[in-house]
């Protein structure tokens, strides 16, 4: 992959799954970078090597807080905004959350941009978009969606809102929309849930929805790759990407790998109905042409993902017992 | 135009433009009506007939007073919100407004609905949602446009919203994407600055972009028709129709009509450029088939429109002392 020229780089999430991915990534490619989290999610454990770095800041803080998050963005050349709630799953029992973490978090975001005089900002935003479209694979040109959770409501506010900016005040943006991402530093999702309900009873297994539900899963150093080629081989005002593998799984699939890994054989009890939750997208399968024209492609199949997960989440036992 | 079984309807904005003509025909169809305003826009004169009427009641408050919009909204069997930052130009000068006003005070009355368990909401949305789209007349599944304007940003998150409302409270949205609505009370805009300008000084007239830019216009009494219509007539969870007439007219013909109307010959002073301002769709123009095969179609065209709207700032002169 191509290298970016270099870059002072901001990244809001820096101590998430994606987002430390990502410092470590900046950091090794040369790169200065500011890394702002809350560690409302975000781990220490995954920003210590970033934090032995020379051209590495950690600033505690939200990004709710207008005036901390200006300030300490000084000086930045870029903005990778990663920060979010990203619990998709529990929208409609804390309806207000996405509106503020996802929502008004970017509107601030962007407006310290705009205070800083920074004017290139990479977002991470979601398939989920897509709502309920019936075009599968997906195309970033799609038919208008309609949408079906709050999460992704949220996140089509921020593209908007980003979108605007780019308009407004002359920004350049670089929007992924990204299927679940699997790998190293996974910290939450069916994965994880599953292996860690297995390892507390391995003779049965609760699925969410019949299992028929098929999604495409994206290994995180992937990701990351796909994030960073286009920022020097695209250059429209507004830079728009999906970003997944060439294949999906059923939910289904991707327990066998599970329990074929662990060697486990649970009795599945499953919920039932097409949906894992409501607003659930049953089917996420993204057309990826427009980023792989500009020569990305996954290295790692969905399996390998899943494997490669597991045994993360095998060297790193204190995460299971750290979630609530 | 066939008429709703009885409601009882919580309009906010019903002091505005559209929110209280709409108010007066949900009482002459026989409705309960509750007007919402803050009167930060909305006018004591336009809702005045209403507020003599026995269905209706009149709650001063803010949308942004989740609280007290709560209160107000009990009892309603449907809400039409219709409050907003209609200030289309102005969105770079004051960024927050249209998040504030439009994003969050809907997510504030989606909250009410869901405590009032009021299932139904009616929701005035905006053409300028296609943001760069270059497919005219514009269809509402035309491919995902990128935004120009916080205004039409703030509306696409609003849709967002509403939508995921829909899919996990259970709730039934109708939304319009309007194009810009002409006629009685009709308080702001380019007819209503013209008309203001040429009064003052009927010799010269400073016009925004170069006057090539091309809008659709629509009635507001055939607007509200647009907006009822469907509530019979289209019953998916989510139902989304464009509101416009079906042709358009350039910047400089609608100042044809003005000058001819007052008998004016302005020396026309063109600020030049494509757009109006920043983020301005330069030409808008909606595909209206799918409202029309319900049997809904607009009665006046743009120029009767246009001449009408002049007709009524003739006869409340009060209005053009009362802007800033």
């Amino acid at each position: 992959m191509a290298k970016c020229s270099r870059m002072a780089a901001f990244v809001t999430g820096a101590a998430g799954f994606i987002g430390s991915t990502l410092v470590d990534r900046l950091l090794v490619d040369g790169h200065e970078v500011i890394g702002y989290d809350n560690f409302s999610t975000g781990q220490d454990l995954f920003i210590a090597d970033a934090c032995r770095a020379q051209d590495f800041r950690l600033i505690r803080g939200d990004t709710l807080d207008q005036r901390h998050l200006t300030e300490a963005m000084s000086g930045a050349s870029i903005v990778f905004h990663l920060a979010a709630n990203a619990d998709v799953r529990f929208g409609t029992t804390h309806p207000a959350k996405d509106l503020e973490q996802n929502t008004i978090a970017t509107f601030n975001v962007l407006e310290a941009m705009r205070v800083n005089s920074v004017s290139r900002i990479v977002f991470a935003s979601t398939a989920s978009i897509y709502g309920d479209t019936d075009v599968i694979p997906t195309p970033e040109d799609v038919a208008f969606p309609v949408q079906t959770s709050l999460y992704a409501a949220s996140k089509l506010a921020c593209e908007g809102l980003i979108e605007a900016f780019c308009e407004g005040f002359g920004m350049q943006a670089w929007i992924y929309r990204l299927v679940s991402i699997l790998g190293e530093r996974y910290a939450h999702g069916h994965i994880f849930d599953f292996y860690r309900s297995l390892r507390v009873d391995p003779t049965r297994l609760r699925v969410l929805g019949d299992g028929g539900q098929r999604k495409s899963y994206l290994y995180v150093q992937d990701c990351v790759d796909g994030m960073l080629l286009p920022l020097e081989h695209s250059e429209a005002r507004v830079n728009i990407f999906n970003l997944g593998t060439d294949g999906y799984c059923s939910l289904r699939e991707s327990i066998g790998w599970i329990c074929e890994y662990l060697g486990v054989r649970p009795v599945l009890e499953y919920a039932g109905g097409e949906r894992g939750w409501v607003g659930d997208n049953p089917f996420i399968f993204l057309d990826t042409t427009r980023i792989r024209r500009l020569g990305w492609h996954p290295r790692l199949t969905i399996e390998d993902g899943v494997v490669r997960t597991l045994q993360y989440l095998e060297r790193h036992q204190n995460l299971l017992e750290r979630r609530p």
